[in-house]
């Protein structure tokens, strides 16, 4: 599966787990709603720092967030 | 610290450890030797595919080397 692709997948996942809406997370995460929507879809790369707020905005390491976004990757 | 500098400054070591040249790491991760270049001076953010060609190149997870840019981040 495309990086990026997976990237949305497990965002939205963990956002819903937490409860968050897209407005909470963009707000907890420094970044603009739209933009979460963006990357929720995997539209676009997201980049090193992005890949740190997001995560910052669901309360979790960015080793973690991407160590999900690998599994899902390689679930293919 | 940066977060791009924080991933370059952890890529080059790692890079070294690992006994490899720019060159080598560049077509072991399928990106040019410039681009490396770049990324080991932290002058531009990687992307998410990027972090995992790179992770590649060095043989390992890319949470394992987002984990060692965590801690590069936080050691200041």
């Amino acid at each position: 599966m495309d990086a990026a692709k997976a990237f949305g997948i497990v965002v939205r996942r963990l956002r819903k787990e937490a409860g968050l809406s897209q407005e909470l997370l963009a707000e907890k995460a420094y970044l603009r709603r739209t933009y979460i929507s963006i990357l929720e879809l995997g539209d676009q790369q997201p980049s090193l720092s992005t890949i740190i707020k997001v995560a910052e905005g669901l309360s979790m390491p960015a080793h973690e967030l991407i160590a999900q976004v690998e599994v899902m990757i390689s679930s293919e």
